[in-house]
């Protein structure tokens, strides 16, 4: 079980900027079919025959950033919770039966969604669904499992986010990032606020949002649509609808004039590394089309070694042991985009971070050219291709697009989008985005160190 | 209409801090009688007889740090909306009548609630009652006025946030420092979530907040108990109890483990500044102590002119032009210390801010001396009394301390807590609290000011 905050999922991105790129977007040419049962389940479907296996994922429209103030970790909370027993199964089963089949199984929450998921061979595909359809609605809220499962979600956010300084200093930069916007708590949850979450909270949170109607099955792999049906309706078809759920309005994150630094001392820290970031409109929004600028930015920037950060700092100047930059435009609401480096030698920290800054600064001014945007267009869109051969990718980049806001058709949209953007559009998002006193600053830094701008 | 936010409040307190303080705690050995009409209005009345005049304010339990997720500003809209017509008077009347016996009136919002206050002749008290009984119930709401007054508040954001360095820069602090808590959203709301605002919101908060058992009564001045209780049973004794609301929870601030710096440079700044910012305790919590000698604290760090930073920096050192520290702590969840500095010059910012951080390291190191507590008490001390004579900080005081979580006797417990406050109290608030580690720093520089730390 794992949660995919926005820090981690841009490390995840700046780890391997191309091939994961593909799965925060969506492969071209899919063949998807999508319908609705009457209880409002919604369905996708993306056949792929090449080996006997189907991946089931069930996604759930709530996830951090739904969370009522004061119960932040509540829907990763159920990740755990819905591994335990239902009224009609134990604990474990559904571990058990995958394992039986040589199978694999998980969940994740992020802010926007929560996803349980089984990868099976293709006729154990029934029997999973029995099971996702039982714990939809029988899930068994007790005090003994509510309180085994809030122990595990402490020692998961002590080992995750406040033992580990780069956790620490993560959240702090998500939440100075974010100051209205719920994108700026954790979705693990503030640990007084996992501590104190309640029976009454846990059961009224499952009733609301653990329904059909607010769920999206999406099945890819060796099987085909009708089967999909016939198998849906006899497992998930048999729950009745839930009460229909109010639009997902958030509150507005106001446009920053500040620029703000986090800084975090640590005796763990052995050599300073910095990040910069900021936020950015939403793949689907009204501004779509600045996010897929930022995408295309992100990776001239800093999203490979051909990058202009790598080349100037890492190859040319010689100052930093790494340089980067990532965007992570799989969320509701914002986009985030980060650069980050490593300077060589501790000393140099300051110059390090001048020189990234200079290179945003240059592009800004100068802007990138066609050449760069061609080659990195083709980058992306063999990442996007490549994407497309596993299931497991091809499933999550169709339940991600669906939950932050676009539709099928946007699903197998995005090179037409990715070839619309122009050397000019990078140039403007630079402009207008990436500003340093819009930004937020982050230092690790070793304990003693000097102030470090 | 003001708005006292935190850090509005704190500049307050740091420009003129023993007679301020008064304000923000409460002079000991006031008369005061209480009671409670049946329709829940609590009632405390403070008789001073040494003018004919009378200070009669009412105070809501509701301020910014209660509205919903996407209504910031909502209360403080009521502070403008609060003066329009009702249903039996026109606009503008009490105003008129207020005028015309030569009194004055006004009101302000914080984060924990908002006041409505008329100075006038005692013979005109029960006319102010009737006024305030009347617009507590019979306002009118409609769109004309709601868009009138948003017009007026989306200005007054403006001048006093967006259009001044130091507004948009302690609105940075302010929700840099509280990240979940809601007292990081500014009173006056977001510029997005003021123009969004509807009117069956505005209605809804209203018939919610604005109900007699939700509000108290502060009478202080040239009356007695029995003439209060007469009047007032006679206007807002009419008004109808509201749904009882439940307790007013919010969410807690996270331990914060990470520095955070606040840069803004604007070209209307022509010195650099700085400051340093941490929350602590409430003084009406399991905490309250501590408050107590963060209050001490801050006067012997930063008070006066006698005041450690004053007299390092500005008097030996002679590298600032000013220096000081504040603590406000009339606020129901959390007290917020703040220390300050200006350079002579400004190349020396940097001296300046390393001068203010030795300081407040040497107090948590060292401690302070039994002959400074002891000076301190007394300054604190005569603040208050002198508190005393005006029965407007009176009204203030009685009323401030009922919001913020105290009692009628706290009101005039306030010396007896500090006596109880020792020089090793100190020096342990200033390890628990005052380290930089937990502290979000603020530098407001001249456009194309270099780097700051």
């Amino acid at each position: 079980m794992k949660i995919l905050s926005l820090f981690m999922a841009l490390l995840l991105l700046a780890a391997a900027a191309p091939s994961r790129l593909s799965a925060a977007s969506a492969p071209g040419g899919m063949e998807l079919e999508r319908f609705v049962l009457d209880n409002g389940l919604e369905v996708v479907v993306a056949p792929q025959r090449t080996v006997p296996v189907v991946t089931h994922m069930l996604f759930y429209r709530v996830g951090g950033a739904d969370e009522e103030p004061g119960q932040s970790g509540i829907a990763h909370f159920f990740e755990h919770l819905m591994f335990k027993a239902t009224s009609t199964r134990e604990s474990g089963e559904l571990a058990a039966a995958v394992a039986a089949v040589g199978g694999n199984q998980n969940a994740f929450t992020t802010e926007d969604f929560t996803a349980y998921f089984e990868q099976v061979p293709s006729s154990a595909l029934g029997e999973m669904m029995a099971f996702e359809a039982d714990r939809m609605r029988n899930l068994v809220l007790d005090d003994a499992v509510i309180e085994t499962e809030r122990q595990v979600v402490m020692e998961e956010r002590l080992s995750r986010v406040d033992n580990e300084p780069s956790g620490i200093l993560g959240e702090a930069v998500d939440s100075t990032l974010f100051q209205n916007h719920p994108y700026g708590r954790p979705v693990i949850g503030w640990m007084d606020e996992i501590k104190a979450l309640t029976k009454d909270q846990l059961t009224a949170f499952y009733n609301r949002y653990y329904r059909p109607n607010n769920a999206l099955l999406v099945v890819a792999g060796d099987v085909d649509t009708a089967t999909v049906r016939r198998l849906a309706e006899e497992t998930y078809g048999k729950l009745e609808r839930g009460p229909d759920l109010p639009p997902r309005i958030r509150t507005k994150e106001p446009e920053p004039k500040v620029e703000r630094i986090a800084v975090l001392r640590d005796e763990r820290v052995s050599l300073p590394s910095f990040s910069r970031s900021w936020f950015g409109p939403a793949t689907f929004s009204a501004d779509g089309r600045d996010a897929d600028a930022l995408l295309l930015l992100s990776v001239i920037l800093g999203g490979s070694e051909r990058s202009r950060l790598h080349q100037e700092l890492v190859v040319k100047k010689q100052i930093a042991s790494s340089a980067g930059a990532g965007v992570s435009t799989s969320y509701r609401d914002y986009s985030r985009i980060s650069v980050y480096a490593r300077p060589l030698d501790p000393g140099k920290l300051r110059e390090v971070v001048q020189a990234v800054d200079a290179e945003i600064e240059k592009i800004a001014r100068e802007g990138v050219s066609d050449r760069e945007v061609e080659v990195t267009r083709k980058v992306l869109a063999s990442g996007l291709v490549l994407g497309r051969e596993s299931q497991m990718d091809r499933a999550m980049e169709i339940g991600t697009t669906l939950m932050v806001g676009g539709t099928v058709e946007d699903v197998n949209g995005i090179l037409e989008r990715l070839d619309a953007v122009t050397a000019e559009d990078i140039q403007q998002v630079a402009q207008r985005y990436l500003a340093k006193s819009r930004s937020v600053a982050a230092y690790l830094l070793p304990q003693g160190a000097e102030d470090p701008v």
